[in-house]
Protein backbone atom coordinates (compact mmCIF):
# COMPACT_ATOMS: atom_id res chain seq x y z
CA UNK A 1 0.00 0.00 0.00
CA UNK A 2 1.29 3.31 -1.24
CA UNK A 3 1.98 5.95 1.71
CA UNK A 4 -0.31 8.97 1.50
CA UNK A 5 1.53 12.37 1.85
CA UNK A 6 0.32 14.86 4.72
CA UNK A 7 -0.38 17.41 2.19
CA UNK A 8 -2.40 15.00 0.10
CA UNK A 9 -4.65 14.20 3.10
CA UNK A 10 -4.73 17.67 4.01
CA UNK A 11 -5.72 18.09 0.24
CA UNK A 12 -8.44 15.90 0.31
CA UNK A 13 -10.03 17.07 3.45
CA UNK A 14 -10.39 20.38 2.18
CA UNK A 15 -12.20 19.40 -0.74
CA UNK A 16 -14.38 17.25 1.20
CA UNK A 17 -15.25 20.32 3.23
CA UNK A 18 -15.78 22.94 0.77
CA UNK A 19 -18.01 20.18 -1.43
CA UNK A 20 -20.59 19.95 1.76
CA UNK A 21 -20.40 23.40 2.72
CA UNK A 22 -22.23 23.80 -0.95
CA UNK A 23 -24.46 20.52 -0.15
CA UNK A 24 -25.65 21.58 3.49
CA UNK A 25 -26.29 25.50 2.07
CA UNK A 26 -28.10 23.98 -1.07
CA UNK A 27 -30.01 21.28 1.26
CA UNK A 28 -30.08 22.21 4.37
CA UNK A 29 -28.31 20.01 6.92
CA UNK A 30 -31.05 16.89 6.78
CA UNK A 31 -31.10 17.31 3.09
CA UNK A 32 -27.69 17.07 2.66
CA UNK A 33 -28.06 12.71 2.30
CA UNK A 34 -24.98 11.08 1.77
CA UNK A 35 -26.05 10.85 -1.70
CA UNK A 36 -25.55 14.60 -2.22
CA UNK A 37 -22.50 14.43 -0.31
CA UNK A 38 -20.41 12.09 -2.80
CA UNK A 39 -22.33 13.78 -5.57
CA UNK A 40 -20.85 17.26 -4.13
CA UNK A 41 -17.32 16.16 -3.32
CA UNK A 42 -16.95 14.02 -5.52
CA UNK A 43 -16.00 11.46 -3.64
CA UNK A 44 -16.96 8.05 -2.38
CA UNK A 45 -18.95 7.96 1.47
CA UNK A 46 -15.71 4.74 2.05
CA UNK A 47 -13.34 8.71 1.28
CA UNK A 48 -15.94 10.70 3.06
CA UNK A 49 -16.35 8.81 6.38
CA UNK A 50 -12.65 7.82 6.27
CA UNK A 51 -11.67 11.72 6.98
CA UNK A 52 -15.03 12.59 8.95
CA UNK A 53 -16.38 10.13 11.41
CA UNK A 54 -20.47 10.91 10.37
CA UNK A 55 -22.25 13.66 9.02
CA UNK A 56 -22.72 15.35 12.11
CA UNK A 57 -18.66 15.13 12.94
CA UNK A 58 -18.70 16.84 9.17
CA UNK A 59 -20.82 19.80 10.31
CA UNK A 60 -19.16 20.41 13.06
CA UNK A 61 -15.58 20.51 11.54
CA UNK A 62 -17.34 23.02 8.78
CA UNK A 63 -18.45 25.07 12.12
CA UNK A 64 -14.96 24.89 13.59
CA UNK A 65 -13.69 26.23 10.07
CA UNK A 66 -16.13 29.55 10.06
CA UNK A 67 -15.64 30.11 13.85
CA UNK A 68 -11.59 29.59 13.04
CA UNK A 69 -11.66 32.38 10.18
CA UNK A 70 -13.90 34.41 12.09
CA UNK A 71 -11.90 34.74 14.74
CA UNK A 72 -8.63 35.47 12.99
CA UNK A 73 -10.75 38.68 11.56
CA UNK A 74 -11.75 39.76 14.95
CA UNK A 75 -7.96 39.17 16.51
CA UNK A 76 -6.62 41.73 13.54
CA UNK A 77 -10.11 43.80 12.78
CA UNK A 78 -12.34 43.16 15.75
CA UNK A 79 -16.28 41.75 15.87
CA UNK A 80 -17.59 44.26 14.20
CA UNK A 81 -15.65 44.00 11.11
CA UNK A 82 -16.91 40.22 11.18
CA UNK A 83 -20.16 42.00 11.22
CA UNK A 84 -19.25 44.27 8.00
CA UNK A 85 -17.76 41.60 6.68
CA UNK A 86 -21.43 39.86 6.61
CA UNK A 87 -23.19 42.78 5.47
CA UNK A 88 -21.14 43.06 2.21
CA UNK A 89 -20.68 38.85 0.98
CA UNK A 90 -24.08 38.13 1.02
CA UNK A 91 -23.03 36.18 -2.06
CA UNK A 92 -20.69 33.12 -1.76
CA UNK A 93 -19.40 31.30 1.78
CA UNK A 94 -21.12 33.63 3.77
CA UNK A 95 -25.03 33.29 2.88
CA UNK A 96 -24.03 30.06 2.61
CA UNK A 97 -23.10 29.67 6.19
CA UNK A 98 -26.26 31.49 7.26
CA UNK A 99 -28.70 28.98 5.94
CA UNK A 100 -27.72 26.15 7.17
CA UNK A 101 -27.06 27.85 11.08
CA UNK A 102 -30.97 28.47 11.00
CA UNK A 103 -30.79 24.23 10.85
CA UNK A 104 -28.08 24.01 13.82
CA UNK A 105 -29.93 26.19 16.18
CA UNK A 106 -32.68 24.32 15.86
CA UNK A 107 -31.04 21.46 16.96
CA UNK A 108 -28.98 23.08 19.48
CA UNK A 109 -32.74 23.90 21.19
CA UNK A 110 -33.12 20.05 21.10
CA UNK A 111 -30.07 17.84 21.42
CA UNK A 112 -28.14 19.18 24.48
CA UNK A 113 -24.77 16.95 23.30
CA UNK A 114 -24.87 18.99 20.01
CA UNK A 115 -24.79 22.34 22.07
CA UNK A 116 -21.88 21.06 24.08
CA UNK A 117 -19.87 20.04 20.72
CA UNK A 118 -21.30 23.42 19.02
CA UNK A 119 -20.32 25.68 22.08
CA UNK A 120 -16.59 24.36 22.40
CA UNK A 121 -16.16 25.13 18.50
CA UNK A 122 -17.60 28.70 18.60
CA UNK A 123 -15.77 29.62 22.28
CA UNK A 124 -12.53 30.78 19.65
CA UNK A 125 -14.68 33.50 18.76
CA UNK A 126 -15.81 34.68 22.21
CA UNK A 127 -12.10 34.12 23.16
CA UNK A 128 -10.37 35.72 20.52
CA UNK A 129 -13.66 39.06 20.95
CA UNK A 130 -12.40 39.01 24.77
CA UNK A 131 -8.76 39.22 23.63
CA UNK A 132 -8.82 42.27 20.99
CA UNK A 133 -10.84 44.37 23.76
CA UNK A 134 -8.78 43.44 26.56
CA UNK A 135 -5.76 44.81 24.06
CA UNK A 136 -8.09 47.78 23.68
CA UNK A 137 -8.57 48.57 26.50
CA UNK A 138 -4.99 48.61 27.42
CA UNK A 139 -4.15 51.06 24.48
CA UNK A 140 -7.22 53.49 26.23
CA UNK A 141 -9.76 53.03 23.47
CA UNK A 142 -12.34 51.07 25.07
CA UNK A 143 -14.89 52.29 27.67
CA UNK A 144 -14.11 51.80 30.84
CA UNK A 145 -16.71 51.66 32.73
CA UNK A 146 -18.50 48.31 31.62
CA UNK A 147 -16.84 45.06 32.70
CA UNK A 148 -15.02 43.63 29.17
CA UNK A 149 -16.91 40.37 29.62
CA UNK A 150 -20.35 42.35 29.36
CA UNK A 151 -18.53 44.48 26.45
CA UNK A 152 -18.13 41.13 24.69
CA UNK A 153 -21.35 39.36 25.54
CA UNK A 154 -22.94 43.08 23.77
CA UNK A 155 -20.69 42.42 20.25
CA UNK A 156 -21.90 39.13 20.36
CA UNK A 157 -25.58 39.37 20.76
CA UNK A 158 -25.45 41.57 18.17
CA UNK A 159 -23.31 39.24 15.86
CA UNK A 160 -26.46 36.53 16.65
CA UNK A 161 -29.10 39.16 15.57
CA UNK A 162 -27.49 39.64 12.42
CA UNK A 163 -27.27 36.63 11.53
CA UNK A 164 -30.66 35.65 12.23
CA UNK A 165 -31.76 38.69 10.17
CA UNK A 166 -29.53 37.68 7.22
CA UNK A 167 -29.89 33.73 7.71
CA UNK A 168 -34.09 34.58 7.28
CA UNK A 169 -33.36 36.65 4.14
CA UNK A 170 -34.23 40.14 5.67
CA UNK A 171 -32.47 43.10 4.03
CA UNK A 172 -29.06 43.78 4.96
CA UNK A 173 -29.87 47.82 3.54
CA UNK A 174 -29.99 50.76 6.87
CA UNK A 175 -27.76 48.27 8.66
CA UNK A 176 -24.19 50.03 8.52
CA UNK A 177 -25.14 53.60 10.41
CA UNK A 178 -25.80 50.64 12.77
CA UNK A 179 -23.07 48.75 13.22
CA UNK A 180 -21.19 51.81 13.47
CA UNK A 181 -23.54 52.96 16.37
CA UNK A 182 -22.41 49.61 17.93
CA UNK A 183 -18.86 50.13 17.99
CA UNK A 184 -19.32 53.83 19.13
CA UNK A 185 -21.10 52.19 22.25
CA UNK A 186 -18.02 50.29 23.07
CA UNK A 187 -15.74 52.87 22.39
CA UNK A 188 -14.25 55.00 24.93
CA UNK A 189 -15.85 58.69 24.74
CA UNK A 190 -13.55 62.20 25.51
CA UNK A 191 -15.60 63.61 28.03
CA UNK A 192 -17.44 66.79 26.75
CA UNK A 193 -15.94 65.74 23.28
CA UNK A 194 -17.62 63.65 20.34
CA UNK A 195 -16.51 60.20 19.50
CA UNK A 196 -13.13 59.68 18.82
CA UNK A 197 -13.30 59.02 15.28
CA UNK A 198 -10.62 57.49 12.81
CA UNK A 199 -9.10 54.95 15.39
CA UNK A 200 -9.00 51.47 14.87
CA UNK A 201 -11.80 49.44 15.09
CA UNK A 202 -12.52 48.13 17.96
CA UNK B 1 -79.18 26.95 14.23
CA UNK B 2 -79.00 29.22 17.21
CA UNK B 3 -77.58 32.31 16.84
CA UNK B 4 -73.74 32.06 17.80
CA UNK B 5 -73.18 34.95 19.91
CA UNK B 6 -69.49 36.96 18.93
CA UNK B 7 -68.71 36.40 22.89
CA UNK B 8 -68.72 32.74 22.45
CA UNK B 9 -66.81 32.98 18.77
CA UNK B 10 -64.41 34.87 20.59
CA UNK B 11 -63.49 32.63 23.34
CA UNK B 12 -63.64 29.71 20.61
CA UNK B 13 -60.96 31.70 18.88
CA UNK B 14 -59.12 31.95 22.19
CA UNK B 15 -59.03 28.89 23.10
CA UNK B 16 -57.82 27.43 19.80
CA UNK B 17 -55.19 30.06 19.45
CA UNK B 18 -53.95 28.66 23.24
CA UNK B 19 -54.00 25.21 22.33
CA UNK B 20 -52.21 25.85 19.13
CA UNK B 21 -49.83 27.43 20.72
CA UNK B 22 -48.47 24.67 23.15
CA UNK B 23 -48.92 22.19 20.12
CA UNK B 24 -46.96 24.07 18.05
CA UNK B 25 -44.50 24.78 21.12
CA UNK B 26 -43.58 21.09 21.81
CA UNK B 27 -44.10 19.72 18.20
CA UNK B 28 -42.61 22.55 16.42
CA UNK B 29 -44.51 23.52 13.44
CA UNK B 30 -43.77 20.58 10.88
CA UNK B 31 -44.82 18.46 13.83
CA UNK B 32 -48.13 20.26 14.87
CA UNK B 33 -50.00 17.99 12.94
CA UNK B 34 -54.18 18.48 12.64
CA UNK B 35 -54.86 15.63 14.66
CA UNK B 36 -52.69 16.55 17.27
CA UNK B 37 -54.01 20.55 16.96
CA UNK B 38 -57.63 18.66 17.66
CA UNK B 39 -56.14 17.03 20.94
CA UNK B 40 -54.26 20.14 22.12
CA UNK B 41 -57.53 22.30 21.03
CA UNK B 42 -60.19 19.97 22.70
CA UNK B 43 -62.04 20.79 18.91
CA UNK B 44 -62.46 18.97 15.81
CA UNK B 45 -60.54 19.73 12.60
CA UNK B 46 -64.00 21.54 11.69
CA UNK B 47 -63.96 23.86 14.36
CA UNK B 48 -60.33 24.65 13.95
CA UNK B 49 -60.38 25.31 10.49
CA UNK B 50 -63.87 26.71 10.74
CA UNK B 51 -61.70 29.91 12.29
CA UNK B 52 -58.72 29.77 10.66
CA UNK B 53 -58.19 29.08 6.68
CA UNK B 54 -55.44 26.27 7.51
CA UNK B 55 -52.40 25.96 9.59
CA UNK B 56 -50.53 28.45 8.18
CA UNK B 57 -53.23 30.99 8.97
CA UNK B 58 -53.40 29.62 12.45
CA UNK B 59 -49.63 29.88 12.87
CA UNK B 60 -49.64 33.56 11.69
CA UNK B 61 -52.51 34.71 13.92
CA UNK B 62 -50.48 33.57 16.73
CA UNK B 63 -47.61 35.65 15.44
CA UNK B 64 -49.81 38.65 15.31
CA UNK B 65 -51.13 38.03 18.70
CA UNK B 66 -47.38 38.00 20.35
CA UNK B 67 -46.44 40.78 17.99
CA UNK B 68 -49.29 43.50 19.21
CA UNK B 69 -48.66 41.99 22.72
CA UNK B 70 -44.79 43.03 22.52
CA UNK B 71 -46.44 46.40 20.75
CA UNK B 72 -48.05 47.15 23.94
CA UNK B 73 -45.31 46.84 26.25
CA UNK B 74 -43.28 48.91 23.88
CA UNK B 75 -45.49 51.59 23.91
CA UNK B 76 -45.47 51.90 27.77
CA UNK B 77 -42.22 51.01 28.71
CA UNK B 78 -39.96 50.10 25.31
CA UNK B 79 -38.15 47.40 23.68
CA UNK B 80 -35.90 47.04 26.07
CA UNK B 81 -38.38 46.09 28.62
CA UNK B 82 -39.48 43.26 26.32
CA UNK B 83 -35.89 42.39 26.18
CA UNK B 84 -36.19 41.80 30.19
CA UNK B 85 -39.67 40.06 29.96
CA UNK B 86 -37.95 37.67 27.80
CA UNK B 87 -34.78 37.13 29.89
CA UNK B 88 -37.02 36.64 33.00
CA UNK B 89 -40.03 34.29 31.56
CA UNK B 90 -38.04 31.71 30.52
CA UNK B 91 -41.24 29.49 31.41
CA UNK B 92 -44.31 29.93 29.81
CA UNK B 93 -45.86 31.71 26.78
CA UNK B 94 -42.31 33.27 26.48
CA UNK B 95 -40.28 29.80 26.36
CA UNK B 96 -43.28 28.29 23.88
CA UNK B 97 -42.68 31.20 21.60
CA UNK B 98 -38.99 31.18 21.39
CA UNK B 99 -38.87 27.60 19.89
CA UNK B 100 -41.86 27.92 17.28
CA UNK B 101 -39.61 30.97 16.28
CA UNK B 102 -36.80 29.00 14.69
CA UNK B 103 -38.44 27.56 12.73
CA UNK B 104 -40.94 30.50 11.25
CA UNK B 105 -36.90 31.88 10.74
CA UNK B 106 -36.10 28.67 8.60
CA UNK B 107 -39.62 29.25 6.33
CA UNK B 108 -38.87 32.86 5.86
CA UNK B 109 -35.49 31.99 4.37
CA UNK B 110 -37.37 29.74 1.55
CA UNK B 111 -40.84 30.65 1.32
CA UNK B 112 -41.27 34.61 -0.23
CA UNK B 113 -44.67 34.70 0.47
CA UNK B 114 -44.56 33.93 3.86
CA UNK B 115 -41.95 36.48 4.24
CA UNK B 116 -44.59 38.82 3.22
CA UNK B 117 -47.26 37.73 5.13
CA UNK B 118 -44.88 37.80 9.01
CA UNK B 119 -44.01 41.26 8.09
CA UNK B 120 -46.98 42.49 7.43
CA UNK B 121 -47.40 41.13 11.07
CA UNK B 122 -44.42 42.29 12.82
CA UNK B 123 -44.98 45.64 11.60
CA UNK B 124 -46.86 46.44 14.23
CA UNK B 125 -43.44 46.07 16.27
CA UNK B 126 -41.18 48.15 14.61
CA UNK B 127 -44.06 50.89 14.66
CA UNK B 128 -44.63 50.70 17.84
CA UNK B 129 -40.83 51.26 19.29
CA UNK B 130 -40.13 54.28 16.35
CA UNK B 131 -42.67 55.93 18.04
CA UNK B 132 -41.50 55.19 21.87
CA UNK B 133 -38.24 56.42 20.22
CA UNK B 134 -39.87 59.96 18.74
CA UNK B 135 -41.47 60.42 22.27
CA UNK B 136 -38.46 60.32 23.78
CA UNK B 137 -36.47 62.26 21.17
CA UNK B 138 -39.25 65.08 22.35
CA UNK B 139 -38.89 64.90 25.72
CA UNK B 140 -35.01 65.14 25.71
CA UNK B 141 -34.25 61.60 26.57
CA UNK B 142 -32.68 60.37 23.67
CA UNK B 143 -29.57 61.08 21.73
CA UNK B 144 -29.72 63.53 19.10
CA UNK B 145 -27.00 61.87 16.65
CA UNK B 146 -28.52 59.28 15.42
CA UNK B 147 -31.47 58.56 13.36
CA UNK B 148 -34.30 56.98 14.76
CA UNK B 149 -34.74 54.75 12.15
CA UNK B 150 -31.09 53.64 12.93
CA UNK B 151 -32.02 53.61 16.69
CA UNK B 152 -35.04 51.38 15.86
CA UNK B 153 -32.77 48.98 13.82
CA UNK B 154 -30.63 48.65 16.44
CA UNK B 155 -32.76 47.95 19.52
CA UNK B 156 -34.36 45.24 16.75
CA UNK B 157 -31.01 43.70 16.00
CA UNK B 158 -30.47 43.32 19.45
CA UNK B 159 -33.82 41.81 20.23
CA UNK B 160 -33.36 39.18 17.11
CA UNK B 161 -30.05 38.54 18.69
CA UNK B 162 -31.77 38.04 22.02
CA UNK B 163 -34.63 35.79 20.52
CA UNK B 164 -31.87 33.62 18.92
CA UNK B 165 -29.57 33.23 22.09
CA UNK B 166 -32.69 31.98 23.95
CA UNK B 167 -34.42 30.17 21.25
CA UNK B 168 -31.10 27.73 20.94
CA UNK B 169 -31.15 27.41 24.79
CA UNK B 170 -28.53 29.49 25.56
CA UNK B 171 -27.84 30.71 29.27
CA UNK B 172 -29.60 34.19 29.71
CA UNK B 173 -27.18 34.32 32.91
CA UNK B 174 -25.12 37.60 32.69
CA UNK B 175 -27.74 39.70 29.61
CA UNK B 176 -29.17 41.89 31.92
CA UNK B 177 -25.86 43.95 32.25
CA UNK B 178 -26.13 43.60 28.40
CA UNK B 179 -29.32 45.10 27.69
CA UNK B 180 -28.52 47.91 30.84
CA UNK B 181 -25.75 48.47 28.15
CA UNK B 182 -28.13 48.09 25.32
CA UNK B 183 -30.78 51.36 26.99
CA UNK B 184 -27.76 53.28 27.72
CA UNK B 185 -26.56 53.24 23.81
CA UNK B 186 -29.53 54.80 22.72
CA UNK B 187 -30.53 57.48 25.42
CA UNK B 188 -29.44 61.06 25.50
CA UNK B 189 -26.01 61.05 27.77
CA UNK B 190 -24.75 64.93 29.42
CA UNK B 191 -21.94 66.56 28.17
CA UNK B 192 -19.30 65.25 30.19
CA UNK B 193 -21.37 63.75 32.64
CA UNK B 194 -22.21 59.97 33.20
CA UNK B 195 -25.43 58.82 32.29
CA UNK B 196 -28.27 59.99 33.60
CA UNK B 197 -30.07 57.66 35.72
CA UNK B 198 -33.63 56.73 37.04
CA UNK B 199 -35.31 58.19 33.65
CA UNK B 200 -38.14 56.17 31.94
CA UNK B 201 -36.97 52.66 29.91
CA UNK B 202 -36.53 53.84 26.26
Amino acid sequence: MPRVSQDHLDARRRQILDGARACFARHGYEGATVRRLEEATGLSRGAIFHHFRDKESLFLALAEDEAHRMAEVVARHGLVQVMHDLLSTQDGQAADWLGTRLEVSRRLRTDPEFRARWAERSEELTLATKQRLLRQREAGKLRDDVDVDVLTSFLELVLEGLVSHLAMGLPASGLEPVLDMVEDSVRRHRQGAAAVTGADSL
